[in-house]
This record gives structure tokens, C-alpha cells and sequence, in this order.
């Protein structure tokens, strides 16, 4: 890992194209000037061809131990489910700490350059907490260890489904009532930011982990006294059971439930979004509110193809995330996003390569508050084309346009083309780190 | 590259399973022996984990031109087909020798042993014949250059549609008659045939394009008249509007009209066979054809998902291929073969991990006439489980199972974990070629 204070790149995506020959001058890790058409300066770390750092919206890292084991006998989303409870059962602060770091380096030299972890594993098996957040804090720690920007979106976890207890593997994930959540999760934010190491790359965010954790009174609690500027994600609609029972006991669409409790919002972020009503649809745009969508976890678990360019064209702006960890690659991540749509709908360019630009990048560090500033219309900022600006974080990724699968793509059709090897180098606040170098 | 006389394997798939501490010996180029549980020798050739090289059972070399350069401005298959054409008649038999080289060397670096090539650009582009099979040689010293195995599938495509003469475009794929075909066909065979250093590696097959490019009465033709044992693909119902228009001609699908002239048996394999009747199914798996699904070009295309859970449940035999190599990587596309199914069908584990090994490789090879040999039923032989075999030629790829990407998972689940970046080594005919070396 190197700091950079200027470098010269040989193309980089700025305003939705690629511009060649581009400085940046770069400080605090901030880009604070580009410049381009110029030659490169003594002194400039040279790059090739550079893309805004992809943004992985949603993340369980310890599902990561699941990789090419649940694949032996079938079943469903509901069988993987307890499977994954088996994985969560084992972890501690150490072993979790030590698994996050190896995952984290994974997703940062597959091109993440930022993480937004939906972290639910709280407390001892037991239920009773650990003394100073010990679980959070690894995982903080293990971000910083990674060189990867984290935003820590801890999660409030009330019930095991609707008008259940938590069963005795879910245990660890809850806080007994969401003004205890609420307690800690303040704490937890003074605590990072209360330590320099940490605050320069975690910030902390917020979830419900979904309707059928956390009951409509406390959802409506969350969305009363959580600042609404905090990013609040919610896993939304992945399974059409969730949809039945939320039907069945409310009468209502998980969406709609979450619009009659105050929750959808600029600042929120719906993961998954797999089986929508055109009314789910209609809530979530004109919210503006921000949708990740898991492409390869949502192909993984059987869940379905959501309906990413109808949400896009209500408003809601589109992220990625790679959720499951079955795959970390960011491009084959975006290009899922494309083609899954196109098996859906039968035609091709469904979004243009720079909206897929977009929804890797930009759109991703929307969902995570990743910007800072507002739009004309006072809601989080995202720009509309995909780039480097200046302002932003100099969070960044070299992609190898030459190589035996790249060689002969416009590049702007990366997202298309290119996968996880592509990636040569990633910056994350200004620090480079080369691949072949790792 | 270097000929291997004994190789040890740490691992290798037999029989659908992995054994341990594996050694083949080898004899021009075909497995002689198999030994497991036993310790390297002095002059064996270290290999780590290795499995039967994949199949590419479908591949127009010269569409890797259009890679990252068709995603600008949306459309459909139709659109995209013009572009296609566009780069077809730009091609020499220079050209697309060099061309061609590139590619299959791409296929063998990513783990593909064999290739499959539907060929059609067979003339210049007035229609007027090259001297001596000048196309189809290139394309046979490119494999021999690239040291992957080709089966040459010379392509019968005698009109431009239902009741349509060649388009300009086309001119250069057609042979005027059945007839004339045929009798090319024949003399291709013959010049393959008579080169030592060509039928090594390159074996002449046949394909008829599609319904829309052979006439009822030539398909007929092809299917008395091409000897029985020779692999006779063809592309079958991809797109809706071609079953549209074969109803409207014939009164019935491109499966049944296929079946009514003679060309369901064995050795026919359906290209894609995405959008089938029940009736389709059932015609297919009686005949015992094989069915080459092209996951990442089918996605890329907007295609759909063809029944392939049905198709191997009614008697056809699965394989895969790259097509127009929008994606060049066997485990990418033997992956959407069960992703894009979970999609479909909204559970999990529709193929074992054993299905999808077999598919990847034993499949092709039987698609492709790449196994002598019958079965109890006097069918093309394809072994249940996969694996390697005494007396199959000794094509492998090895493996590595502890990359950032594959640590952790059981090796028989890799099809769902592994990427061509995690290939470290191919074996063709018995040489190997080390990645890294390249």
C-alpha cells in the first residue's frame, strides 16, 4: 500500500466517458482537483485506464464460510437459511475479526473498494452482550486491516418472523427491544468515532433487518428517532413467503408497510426488492428511496429476477451488493444485473453501460451515505453520470483493458466485459494497493 | 507445452468423486492407466487437482470480434445479428486464421480442451469458392497452433430465411445446393484426414444452421445422406419468431419438423433449444440427442432459459458452449447453467454438482463425437458420472482449489465456486500447458 498525493491516469471515466490522460491531485484522500488532457507531473503514480471504486452495498461477511458448501443436496432459500444459522452459531470476536479481514481483502483486490456490512451477530450465543461492542469493532478493525472503506450497518433484529420469539440460534442476533437497540447503537457510533484509526475509513449506519424481524410498532420507532439522515436498509420482498405472511398479518405488502411506518426515505436502502407490487414499485420511487440488488445471491438462492429497471424509472436509484458472498466480483455482479433483466424481458440494453457504471459505484455509496451534500431537490446526493469527481474520495480501480478477455471491449462496456482478474490495482482514500504486489 | 508420459495428480474426478493421490499413464496422448492411492513416481509430471478438460460444444470463433462492442444502443437478437454479419464479411481466410488462433488459444487458457466450431463462412463474399478449403484449414492450423482439439462442424446454410434466397451478407456461407455441400463436406473430411499433424487434434463434423437456413426437403437430405455416426448439430429454436415463422411454413415446431425428416437420433445436438413445446422435450430425449445450452450467450442475446432440468429428465444428455463468446470461461457458463435455473424454477440444487461436471465435459465430449464407442443401448457413449477415464484421450485442466476465490469450498461443488481465473493448467492430447508459462 502506497499513499498517493497526484497521479496520472492513462483514461479515466469522469462524467459518464472515458477522458484520456487525467491528473488528480489528491488530498486527504480526497480528490481535489482533476485535471484533463495533461501530461503526467514527476512524482504523479502512474495508472492505466481508472474507474470510480465499486461499491458493495450489502454484505454478511461470515456467510462467506458457506462458499461451495450448500450446494450438495437442494433445497431452498429456508434450508440455506439454517445452514447459515449453523455459521453464525461458531463465531466469536476473534475468529470473526480474523474471517472479516480475509473477506474484506477479498472484495477490495476484486475492485470493492467500499463495503456496507448488514451486521446482525451482536451478542454471545447467549443473547448477553459483549463488553465494548467486541464483535462491531472487529469488524471495524478488520476493515481498516483490509485498507477497505466500511460502513458498519448495524442491524436491529427483534423477532424470529411475525408474532415469534427469536429461536435459540437467533439469539445472538438481538437486543430485546429496539430502545435498547437504539442505545447501543448511538454508543457504537461515539465509539468509532472516537478513535481516529477507525473514523478515517467506518461510519456507521443502520438496518431492520426486515418486517418479519422487527414488528410494525418498532419499526415505526426507528423511523421516529433514528436522524434521518442515517442509512437505513431494510432486506425487502426476497422471498414471496415473506410477502404472504406479511399479507396474512397485516394486510398489507412488506413496502407498504414499511410507507405506513414512516420508514422510506431518501436515506433508505431496500435490499433485494425481488417481488414487488406496481404499488411497491410506485412507493419506492417516489420516496427516492435507494434499492441494492444482489444479483448473483438472488440467482444463488432461487429468489427470483426483481424489477430493477421499473424501480429505476420511478425514481429509486439502483446499487449492488454481493450479499452471500457465493461471488465477489463487482463486474460479474453488474453484469447480472444486465443480462438477468434481459433473460426477463427478452431484449437486450436493458440499462445503458453507464447506468451499470453507475449502479456500482455512485449508486452504491448513495445507498451507504457514502456522499456527502444534496440534490436540487434536497435529497442524498448521486450524481447521474458515473465517475471520478472532484470532492469525492479518491476510491478507485485500475482495470487492465488488455487482457485475453478485456482486449477489443469499448471500454465504456466494461461492465459487460470485464470480471474480478481484470482489476490491476485499487485505491481507497488516496492509498494504492497494486494486486500483483498483495 | 510439453508431452506428458506419467502424471500425479494430488486429486482427480473419477467416477463423479474426488480421489486423492492419483497417477495416469499415458500413451499417445490417451489415458492407458489410472492409479489412485499411490505416490508419485520419478518422471511423473506433478499436477494438482485436475478433472476432465471442459467441452465448448458450440463456438463461431469470429463473433469474439463483437465482444464489448454490441451493449451501446439496446436491441434485440435481430439487431445484433446485423452486427454480426457486419464483422463476417470483413473476414479472410488469413484473417480469421490469426483471429481464430487468438481465440481458441483464449478457450484453452480458461480451461476449454476441445471446441466445437459451427462454421459457416466458408466463401469469399461473392459466393465463389476459396481454392482448397482455404477457410476451413485456417480455422483447423489455428486449434493445432493453439493446441486445443477441434471438431470442425461444416455448416450446411443454403437460404436466408423461410422461403428466402441468401442475402448479400449471407452469399459467402452457402454451397448453392444440398447436393454441393455435401460433396465439400466429404472432400473436407478427406483433406483433414490426410494431414498427420492436423487429425491429431482436428476431426470434421456437420451442422445444419437452423430450420430458417435448410429446407424441409434438404434437411431430409442431410439426414439420409450424412453417415449416421457423424455429429450433426444444429441451431434449434433460440428465438420465439423462429418457431413463429416454422409454424406458419410447416404447420409445426423446428423440433417436430427436424424429427419428420429423419434427424433426431444420437448424435444430433439441438444448439440452445430454448423455446420448446412439451411435445418438443419429449421428441428430443426419445431421440437421445444431445442439447448444448449456451448460458452466457443466451443471456447476452435476451434469449431466455431453455428447459434443460426437462430435457435431461426425458433422455437428452446436457453439454455447454461459448458461442459468441461474449463470456469465454466453462465454469461461468456451467454456473448459469444451474443459476439461471434457480431463477426459473425458484429453488435450489436443480442440477447435482456431478450433472454439472458431466455437462462441462463428458457431455460436450459426446456432443461433439469426441468418445468412440456405444453404449447398452448402442448410443453414443457417455459415462453417468464424470470423470477421467482409461482409453479417453487425456484431456485435463487442473485446478487450483485455494485461491482467494475457491478456498474453503468442497471440490465438487467448484462448478458453482471456480472461474477460468482459478485454471492453472490444461492438458491436451496428453501435453500440458502451464498458465503462467504462456
Amino acid at each position: 500500500m502506497s499513499a498517493v498525493a497526484s497521479a496520472h491516469a492513462a483514461a479515466a471515466l469522469i462524467d459518464g466517458r472515458f477522458v484520456g490522460d487525467v491528473r488528480a491531485l489528491v488530498r486527504d484522500g480526497v480528490i481535489a482537483e482533476l485535471l484533463t488532457g495533461t501530461p503526467a507531473q514527476p512524482g504523479d503514480t502512474r495508472l492505466g485506464l481508472i474507474v470510480p471504486g465499486f461499491v458493495n452495498a450489502h454484505s454478511h461477511a461470515f456467510h462467506r464460510l458457506l462458499r461451495g458448501r450448500t450446494h450438495g443436496d437442494g433445497g431452498d432459500f429456508w434450508v440455506w437459511r439454517e445452514q447459515m444459522y449453523g455459521a453464525a452459531q461458531a463465531l466469536t470476536p476473534e475468529s470473526y475479526g480474523a474471517l472479516a479481514e480475509h473477506v474484506f481483502t477479498e472484495m477490495r483486490d476484486a475492485g470493492y473498494t467500499a463495503v456496507g456490512e448488514f451486521h446482525y451477530v451482536h451478542h454471545q450465543t447467549s443473547g448477553a452482550p459483549y463488553a465494548g461492542h467486541a464483535m462491531e469493532l472487529a469488524l471495524a478493525d478488520a476493515a481498516v486491516a483490509a485498507g477497505i472503506r466500511l460502513v458498519l450497518l448495524d442491524t436491529c433484529y427483534l423477532r424470529g418472523g411475525v408474532g415469534q420469539e427469536l429461536s435459540e440460534r437467533q439469539r445472538r442476533f438481538g437486543d430485546g427491544d429496539v430502545h435498547a437497540w437504539l442505545e447501543r447503537w448511538h454508543a457504537l457510533r461515539g465509539a468509532i468515532m472516537a478513535d481516529p484509526g477507525r473514523r478515517a475509513l467506518v461510519t456507521v449506519g443502520a438496518a431492520v433487518h426486515s418486517v418479519r424481524a422487527v414488528a410494525p410498532a418498532d419499526l415505526a420507532v426507528v423511523g421516529r428517532e433514528l436522524p434521518a439522515d442515517v442509512p437505513l436498509h431494510v432486506h425487502l420482498s426476497e422471498q414471496a413467503a415473506e410477502n404472504e405472511a406479511c399479507l396474512d398479518a397485516y394486510g398489507m405488502t412488506p413496502t407498504a408497510l414499511l410507507a405506513e411506518h414512516g420508514l422510506l426515505r431518501p436515506s433508505l436502502a431496500a435490499v433485494h426488492a425481488t417481488h414487488l407490487t406496481d404499488h411497491d414499485i410506485a412507493l419506492l420511487g417516489q420516496s427516492r428511496a435507494s434499492i441494492v440488488m444482489c444479483p448473483t445471491t438472488e440467482a444463488d438462492l432461487g429468489d427470483g429476477i426483481g424489477p430493477a429497471p421499473e424501480l429505476r424509472a420511478a425514481g429509486a436509484t439502483l446499487a449492488i451488493g454481493s450479499d452471500q458472498h457465493a461471488v465477489i466480483d463487482p463486474l460479474e455482479e453488474i453484469a447480472r444485473l444486465e443480462l438477468d433483466q434481459r433473460l426477463r424481458m427478452r431484449r437486450r440494453g436493458i440499462f445503458t453501460p453507464a447506468q451499470l457504471w453507475h449502479a456500482g459505484s455512485a449508486g452504491g455509496a448513495r445507498a451507504l451515505g457514502l456522499r456527502s451534500g444534496v440534490d436540487a431537490q434536497g435529497l442524498p446526493a448521486a450524481p447521474t453520470e458515473p465517475g471520478l469527481r472532484v470532492g469525492d474520495p479518491f476510491d478507485a480501480v485500475e482495470l487492465d483493458p488488455d487482457t485475453a478477455r478485456t482486449r477489443g471491449a469499448d471500454p465504456l462496456q466494461l461492465p459487460l466485459v470485464a470480471r474480478a482478474g481484470d482489476v490491476t490495482a485499487t485505491i481507497v482514500a488516496g492509498t494504492l494497493t497494486r494486486k500483483d504486489a498483495a
